[in-house]
C-alpha cells in the first residue's frame, strides 16, 4: 500500500544523503517535501501531459496493478507483476553480491491512473559503472504512432480499434541494463513485458542478450547454451527462431553492425495457451543470473590496457547510437513522455566517439567486430 | 583535378603514420593501396547502395561541382562551394592557431555521380578534444523522406514532382562542431548549405549555434551580438526571426531543455534575390571565426574542478541526445547513407549519462540549465 505520496523537488545530492532503508530491503529516497496523498504534487514529467505521471513513494505498494476491475490475484496482470518483482528483488540482490560494494538505490512512484514503477540503480560500483533494473506498470491510452513503436511487426495491436484511434492498454515490464567497468566483462540487457489492450488482445515480449567490447567465444557459447537451454524446456522452434530475431533486432544499420553478440528476442507472442507462455517468460527473467553472472564474475578482474578500456568505450558509444537511433522500446518511451531517468537508465555511464577508427585486421578487436557484422551461431 | 582515386581497406592506425601534406595545406591521409581511376574499390560505405559512394582522394579537385552542365564557374554551385571550401580552410588555420598543438587530418573523396567531400578533423588537442569542419557537394536523388528530413517546413521542396515521386537534387553545405576540453570553453556548431532541386528550385539553410556547459553571460551576449551584427547588415528582421528559430530548433523535447544557448538558424530561405542571400550565408560562415575564437581564447585555461568536469560530460551526452534523437540533418544523412563518420563527426570525444542527476537550486549549473530550459534575449 502507499504511505503517503510526496513531491520530487529537491536534488539527488541532497536526496542521496537521506536514504532510507525500504521494506523491500533496497535504500530508496527519502525526499525532503513530503505531502499528504492527493495533496501531492507531481514531478516536471507529470506536467508535461504525459500517459506517465509520477508521483513518488517511499513505501512500495503490494501490487502496481491497481486499475478498476483488477483485484483478482489470479488474473494474468497480477501475476506478471509479482513474476517481475520477484526478479527484480532476486537479480538486485544477485548483482549486488557480484559487485561487492555498489548498492542499488530505488525510485519508486504510482501514477494517478493506475501502475506505477520502480527503478533501482547501482551507479559507481566496483564491479559495475552503472547497472539498472526497472519494473514498469502502465494503463494509458496509445496514440498510434505509439501502437506502432510498441510492436515489432506494428500490426494487429489496434484489433477492435478504428485506424488511427487510441488504444487502452495496460503494459507491465522488466528492463534491465548492467554495464561493467572492466573491458572483458560484458553489457548485458535484458526485458520480459506483457500487454493487454482492453479489447482483450494479449502479447508477451522480451528477451535477454549479450554485448561485449572483447570476444570470448566460450562466454558466447555459455550464454547462448544457457538461453537455448530455457527455451527448449519450452519449445524447440523457440531459441533458432529468437536468436535469429535477435540478431535482426539489435541492428545499427548505419553501422552495418549489431550492438553486440544478441542472445533471443521476441515480440507478439500470443499463439496457444497464455498460461505456457507465462511460464516461458518466467522462465527466462528467472535465468538471467543464471546465464550472466558466471560470466562476469570470470571477466571483472581480468587485466587490461588503456587501448582496451577506450575500444570499450567506443563500443559503448555504438550502445548509444543503438539505444537512441533504433531501439523500440526506448522510441515509444520517449514518444509517450515515459520517466526519461528510468528510460535512459540503459545509456552508459561515459561512451567515446573517435573518428574514423576502424580496428586493424587481425585482431581482437576486428574479430569481435566481425561476430557484430555477421551473426555466429554459438550453439 | 583529381590524381588519383584510390580504395580505403586499412585501418586509420596505420594510415595514420603516412600521412602527407596536400596541396591544402592539411596532412592527408596517404592509402596503402592505389589503383587507378576508374578501377576504383570503393569503401565499404558505397556498398551499401548509398546516394553517397566514396572514392578516396590524396589530391583535392579544384571543384567538386562537376555534375553534367556545371562548368559554369559562375553558378551558385560553384560559388557556394568556393565561399565554403575558403570557410573551411580559413576556420582549420584559425582553430589549429587556438589549439597551439594539433592539426587537422583531412579525408577526401569523390562521388561516381559527381561530388565529393572533404572532412577535416582535429582530434585529442590541446585545447580541443575533437573539432571537426566537413564539407560535401551531393548529387542524389532523395526519397520523399529524405525530401522531408531536409526541409525544417518538410514543404514545397518537391515542387513540380508527383507525391512519393523521388526528386533529384544538388546540396552542397559546411558544416562543423567544435568540442574544446576545458568545461569553461563552449561548443560551438555551425552549418551552411545550399540546396536546388533539378526543376530549378533552390533554398539556402544554415546557423551558427553555442553549446557551454557553464554560463557566462558576457560570452552568450558577445556571440548573439557578434551574429545579430552579422545579420543586421543584410536585413534586420533576420537576427530576431532565426535567433528564435534556434531557439525552436535544438530543442530536446524529452527533457523540456535546449542544446545550449542558440544563436541563428534559418531554412528554406529563398526569398528575394539569390545574390543577396548568398551575401549573407557567406558573411555568416566568414564569421563563425569572429563569433567563436575570442570566447574560447578567453575560456581554454580557466581552472575547473573534477565537479566541472563532470557536469561538462553530462552536457555532452545531451549534445549526443540531440543529435542522434533529434537533428535533421543526421537523421538525413543517417537515412540517405551517408558517410557515416562525417555525419558522426559532431559526436563528443566522451560523455557521461548520471542516473537522475538534477543540479541543486541556485547553483551555476542550475542557472545554465535554467538558460536552457527558458531562452534568453542576450542582445
Amino acid at each position: 500500500m502507499v504511505g503517503f505520496v510526496v513531491s520530487f523537488g529537491c536534488s539527488p545530492a541532497r536526496r542521496m544523503e537521506s536514504n532510507v532503508q525500504s521494506r523491500s530491503g533496497f535504500r530508496s529516497r527519502n525526499p525532503v517535501n513530503m505531502v499528504a496523498a492527493g495533496q501531492a504534487k507531481s514531478d516536471a514529467d507529470s506536467k508535461r501531459g504525459s500517459l506517465w505521471d509520477h508521483q513518488y513513494v517511499t513505501e512500495l505498494p503490494e501490487s502496481l496493478v491497481t486499475g478498476s476491475g483488477d483485484k483478482d490475484p489470479s488474473s494474468m496482470r497480477a501475476r506478471f507483476e509479482r513474476m517481475i518483482r520477484k526478479a527484480q528483488d532476486d537479480l538486485c540482490k544477485a548483482i549486488e553480491e557480484v559487485d561487492g560494494e555498489g548498492t542499488f538505490i530505488e525510485d519508486a512512484w504510482v501514477r494517478e491512473n493506475g501502475g506505477g514503477g520502480i527503478s533501482r540503480v547501482l551507479q559507481k560500483g566496483k564491479v559495475f559503472e552503472k547497472a539498472g533494473i526497472n519494473i514498469s506498470v502502465v494503463y494509458g491510452e496509445m496514440p498510434p504512432e505509439a501502437v506502432k513503436a510498441a510492436s515489432d511487426r506494428g500490426v494487429t495491436r489496434d484489433a477492435g480499434y478504428k485506424e488511427g484511434e487510441v488504444v487502452p492498454f495496460f503494459a507491465c515490464g522488466i528492463s534491465s541494463v548492467m554495464h561493467p567497468r572492466n573491458p572483458m566483462a560484458p553489457t548485458v540487457h535484458f526485458n520480459y513485458r506483457y500487454f493487454e489492450t482492453d479489447s482483450g488482445l494479449y502479447w508477451f515480449g522480451g528477451g535477454t542478450d549479450l554485448t561485449p567490447s572483447y570476444l570470448y567465444e566460450e562466454d558466447a557459447k555459455y550464454f547462448h547454451q544457457t538461453l537455448k537451454d530455457v527455451c527448449d524446456r519450452h519449445d524447440e522452434s523457440y531459441y533458432p527462431k529468437f536468436k535469429k530475431w535477435c540478431d535482426e533486432y539489435f541492428y545499427i544499420k548505419h553501422r552495418g553492425e549489431r550492438r553486440g553478440l544478441g542472445g533471443i528476442f521476441f515480440d507478439d507472442l500470443n499463439e496457444g495457451d497464455q498460461d505456457a507462455i507465462f511460464a516461458f517468460s518466467s522462465d527466462l527473467a528467472n535465468n538471467v543470473a543464471n546465464a550472466y553472472v558466471p560470466i562476469v564474475n570470470k571477466r571483472k578482474d581480468e587485466p587490461f590496457t588503456e587501448e582496451q578500456k577506450q575500444w570499450q568505450q567506443m563500443r559503448r558509444g555504438r550502445y548509444v547510437e543503438f539505444n537512441l537511433v533504433y531501439d523500440r522500446g526506448t522510441i515509444f518511451g520517449l514518444k509517450t513522455g515515459g520517466r526519461i531517468e528510468s528510460i535512459l537508465m540503459s545509456l552508459p555511464e561515459t561512451a567515446t566517439w573517435l573518428y574514423n577508427f576502424h580496428p586493424e585486421e587481425g585482431t581482437w578487436e576486428a574479430k569481435t567486430l566481425e561476430a557484430m557484422k555477421n551473426p555466429v551461431d554459438w550453439v
